[in-house]
């Protein structure tokens, strides 16, 4: 495309290598920074290197924080005796969204995937069963993948004589599908963990 | 959003301003911006701010360009005696893309809008003007909508009586779209500028 200026051209580079931004979306993005005044892109430029500079892992979490240990750790209103399970530090996000957890987190960082040379080592398994003393409960909050299947049974069965209760969150039909468009897998949880009217 | 870190939160929020970039995606960007090294997320940085640093418009076409006049404009191969008029550096870059374009071109910065308030003074409309000595053909690239017609036609006035041919793109069916699902004013302008088979 020697019709883009090169540095236009190595931005655009940049930004496809986004998840999920195509090569048309990279360009509009470009485009759209251009179009920004100057102030503005130095803003995102400062806002992306910020990131790096100032977000840490917690290191009783290992949730994403810029204080260590973070917030939800130190937070003396939480439940200290319950500790959700969860892979990324999105997890914990979009369930703190819901309002409905007052207990702590334990982020994973990812799960047991042998095709992908993931064993138990390379999470945060070790330290979260270090964390187990005063504790009640494991709720254990892994997507229902296949790998992430695997990983919640594998630290049912570690925790399994550690005097904790493990739970799961519930798998069923998601709020506002209906039967006929929902997958098979989807409606056999749904029936399986059916509860009392 | 309390247990987002305010740093990331911030990114968030400038990454929302994008077109077409919602708060969901906003924050994948972000979640993948925070995975990746630092020097990748400083070379994005840096990335931003150069193309704000070293990207000019062509004081003869308006292209976005690095150099004054741009490649397109100095360039001795190109046919100079066709002028393509379109209303944004984009449309010049979808035009190159093709490789069937090897004349000039002139972007206007936008189309007429009354009711945005641009007017043929915010456009760059004398300066096209000026450059049609010696040249023998205008061609229209304006998007087909209604501010777009109406430049177009405005545009092909103003040239009436300059000794130049002004053509227009062509309208019609879209490669591979059936002509079931083509809304009425493609086919109308289909039909109307039917060829000879």
């Amino acid at each position: 495309m020697s019709s883009l200026p090169a540095s236009l051209q190595h931005l655009i580079d940049l930004l496809s290598r986004f998840p999920g931004v195509g090569r048309k979306t990279a360009q509009r993005l470009a485009f759209y920074l251009l179009k920004a005044n100057r102030e503005e892109a130095v803003a995102l430029a400062k806002a992306i290197v910020d990131i790096k500079d100032r977000i840490y892992r917690c290191s009783i979490c290992h949730n994403i924080a810029e204080e260590d240990p973070c917030k939800i750790c130190t937070d003396s209103h939480r439940d200290r005796t319950v500790i959700c399970v969860v892979q990324e530090p999105m997890d914990v996000l979009a369930i703190e969204r819901t309002g409905h957890y007052r207990g702590l987190y334990h982020v994973l960082g990812g799960v047991l995937s042998p095709l992908n040379g993931i064993g138990p080592e390379d999470l945060h398994i070790d330290s979260l069963l270090r964390r187990l003393t005063d504790v009640k409960e494991v709720i254990l909050a892994i997507n229902p993948t296949r790998d992430g299947e695997t990983t919640a049974l594998y630290l049912a069965k570690l925790m399994k004589n550690l005097n904790v209760k493990v739970t799961r969150i519930a798998q069923g039909l998601p709020v506002g599908i209906e039967l006929e468009f929902a997958d098979e897998l989807t409606i056999a949880h749904a029936i399986e963990g059916r509860t009392n009217f």
